[in-house]
């Protein structure tokens, strides 16, 4: 068994001795790993990490993704706390994305992987090329 | 524009100028990239991080995935390069996944970002109160 994240609300007891456990199904660090790894979240918090952008620019930049995907996992990644919307005042007004400091923490980590995959299309590509051969 | 993998077959200039980009929609480190961030891929990685492993085995450590979505997962992984499938020869053979010295990059990569995210469930916790309380 896997302790689980939240502490029951009728726990007497105090959550120092439960672990957060990114295989359990019920833990909120389960949740949030999906949340950052899904479809569209991973590229869009690693363009983030280049900076606030607007959400057309940021479009444009995740190549492929929708408006409303894009809405939607924009939104979802502001509720976990790493992604911030701001109201630029400006004439006229404009609307930007950042990350929060949460945010710049797992963008990192996603720069990291990515950075790793970059580097390894020739292995992939003979991996690949090896799998359809056999 | 962002330079694309893989070359073109009738490209007659090395691929030294070329430099691989997950933005880039045809790249791919793009396709890696989603593959290992995939539903059930990331934590697949991450469970074959803790050594070779059986389906079965595999399969409880994963919370939630089912026979069909692991089985693909797998094949996925190990089309990319990442997981090798070995049968172990034994009474009676049996079968085992590990990961190859790529997949053992990556996993390595998840797992920082895993512990980053156990380690935030408090931050997570709290910035979901605030967004469902706004």
């Amino acid at each position: 068994m896997f302790p689980r994240y939240p502490v029951p609300m009728d726990s007497d007891s105090p959550p120092q001795d439960l672990v957060a456990d990114v295989f359990a199904r019920d833990c909120t660090s389960r949740a949030a790993f999906e949340d950052v790894t899904s479809k569209w979240a991973s590229l869009v918090l690693l363009a983030l990490g280049e900076g606030a952008i607007r959400f057309n620019a940021l479009r444009r930049r995740v190549e492929g993704v929708s408006e409303k995907m894009l809405a939607q996992t924009l939104q979802t990644l502001e509720r976990d706390g790493m992604v911030l919307r701001e109201v630029v005042t400006a004439i006229p007004p404009r609307v930007e994305y950042e990350l929060t400091p949460l945010g710049v923490r797992v963008s990192g980590q996603l720069q990291g992987l990515a950075e790793l995959l970059e580097a390894s299309v020739p292995q992939v590509q003979t991996a690949r090329q090896a799998y359809a051969d056999r």
